[in-house]
């Protein structure tokens, strides 16, 4: 059987821009549009049309401005907004509207004060009534993650059969355990009697840290959509990172690929968190400035006989600076044998025993030992030698 | 069956401080120290003593200082390495020697140029070597996670009959997916025929974004020790999150806890990212400076009506500050009002509708609306309205 596509549904225009500080204006937002679409991410959640003027006025333009990627904009089960998010879409070669409602009980009884009967009719008629306007419909059941199996289960079938092509399963809040997720696309697989006619998709929120761990379990068990961010931007502890699923699936073999171009996610990774200003820790996986740093003696004189020792992924593949050996007072012999010779000192295993000692005591004094420390070591040994 | 504990075995101050630029001296290892046993961390990996003086000397002093916890320190399997990590220990009233060896064919050709049995008999001596020095002896078979199971099996079995008292199984380069790391342990758990004369151990890095996924799979499949830092410091990107295998196994009923004290987890987040320097994103779960921070119209109305809409944890059970509501383009009318209500203004339903369409110029112009603008904008209305 041939490997099958998992859509990456990026929202970092959406999710991501509904941020504090992150707020973007409609040329920033074209531009990242047009990176994202390079980069080759399937859709574009371009933004919240009827959130305000200038957001319509993105979405609309980047509706005019992209032509590869399916445009979507997001909308309430209501009546306006999805109007205004059509209105906005319209120039757009491939159009998308995403609207939904709350379908647990806490969303149900605490936000819309409602029965379970009156979200599902309300659910059916956005469905339908965004199908007047494109034949690209995706149904959200917000906080799916703890939505009775078995009531979401009629949810996602009615909606379907209302004409939702895509049903978006959002883990809202960050609650689910990867197994628990996993579970929940898989019931809906197997009781969903038309889900055939849908693709499921995978929202999840990175409350636990599990945001990444949760999407790949649901695309194992059926689901063939991702929505994810660049750098796991998002609400609170943000969204699924594109980076990492991407990478997953690409270094794991699930039968499962993206049309993502790995090279091109640490140089994006970059331009959303300058352009979002919103910084990137060191250790993030894939786009950290330390995600293929090595600084223990014990690592990088590993990584120094063969890299496969201690990386799974090769830092070009993912469009990083090489490999960085840093020299600490952690560091062994190796790494400083590797680094010396890089600045042209070639030495002796013996030369290097007692070199390591007086290297020693430079790192224990400073947080890093840097090339002009490293010349000035060299130097002294020489002297030293010459003098003995 | 009453819950099982499961051990916390704190890192950030080997594994995170061998992170480039995050070296600490002797006095500063020793506050976090005390920290980290007032946060009730069960065992403190201090340092890796025969790595330089100055960590020897780190190592010495902790051993000194902390009285709760266990001191734990770094060793080769090799005999200098753990004779003067017992040193280092020896003031020490609870200590742990933490001795291992590459058991994956990768480490045992590339680095070791060994055969299985030769690794397996070095295991053997480091570990006997260290029992002369106390009856705490963890042994690390290194890269764990892409060691085959079979001969895994034979190592763990072997070091637990030499006198290992925890076996830490390390998915070193962060390459495994949760399923597959809960099988790993499982398999342990069902073919190591002592393995009940000690605890299993979690160490996984995140790589792949999977860190914490995989220790709480690991703790399912019966591992009893989860090794994490703070921040998730460590190598390239990082170990596994301490706040976030914390929280989840206090928010999901898996029959398992932790001695923990949830309400340190954001001040000493903080203080670790001071002493460190190594920022924390703010879409960092549990401890990111935006981790209970609602932004999104539909998010702010939610949670204003009942905060568990959009939250899974009090912040203040975690020890952050009390969820914020930022307004943002992206913000709706209950969360405009609630601002202003904050401020001291209260207007009717009518009014609010008005003064939204204000708001969202300003907005759209604006990253985040803040306490002047919603003065100067209730001022200017109250002006219209004595003008009208």
């Amino acid at each position: 059987m041939s490997d099958s596509k998992v859509y990456i549904f990026d929202t970092t225009l959406r999710d991501g821009e509904q941020v504090p500080g992150c707020k973007l204006n409609t040329k920033e937002k074209i531009e990242l549009a047009l990176q994202l679409e390079s980069l080759g991410v399937d859709i574009i959640e371009a933004g919240f049309p009827i959130s305000s003027p200038g957001d319509f006025e993105s979405v609309n333009q980047i509706a005019k401005t992209i032509k590869n990627a399916t445009i979507c904009g997001l909308s309430r089960a209501v009546q306006k907004d999805i109007e205004v998010a059509a209105e906005a879409l319209k120039p757009a070669a491939r159009r998308r509207i995403h609207t939904g409602i709350g379908t647990s009980d806490f969303h149900i009884k605490s936000k819309f004060n409602a029965t379970r009967e009156e979200i599902l009719e309300r659910a059916i008629q956005a469905v339908k009534w965004a199908r007047n306007f494109t034949d690209d419909v995706e149904f959200y059941a917000e906080d799916a993650g703890r939505t009775d199996n078995e009531y979401l289960a009629r949810v996602v079938e009615a909606v379907i059969k209302a004409g939702a092509t895509t049903v978006n399963i959002p883990d809202t809040t960050g609650y689910c355990l990867p197994h628990q997720y996993g579970e929940k696309i898989a019931y809906l697989i197997n009781k969903v009697p038309n889900v055939d006619k849908a693709v499921l998709s995978c929202h999840c929120h990175n409350d636990l840290g599990l945001a990444t761990a949760n999407s790949i379990a649901g695309v194992v068990a059926g689901a063939r959509q991702i929505e994810c961010t660049i750098n796991g931007l998002g609400e609170r502890a943000g969204n699924t990172a594109l980076e990492e699923v991407v990478m997953i699936l690409k270094q794991h073999h699930l039968g499962l690929y993206t049309d993502v171009n790995a090279k091109m996610l640490n140089p994006l990774s970059r331009l959303v968190s300058e352009t979002m200003r919103m910084p990137v820790q060191p250790n993030k996986a894939i786009v950290g400035a330390n995600a293929f740093s090595h600084s223990s003696g014990i690592h990088q004189d590993g990584f120094l006989k063969d890299a496969q020792t201690y990386e799974i992924i090769n830092p070009v593949e993912v469009g990083a600076e090489e490999s960085k050996i840093v020299l600490t007072a952690r560091s062994g012999r190796s790494a400083l044998a590797h680094r010396l010779q890089k600045l042209g000192f070639q030495y002796t295993r013996n030369d290097i025993d007692v070199l390591y000692q007086e290297f020693l005591k430079v790192a224990d004094a400073k947080k890093e030992v840097l090339e002009d420390d490293l010349v000035q070591l060299s130097k002294s040994y020489q002297k030293e030698a010459v003098v003995a």
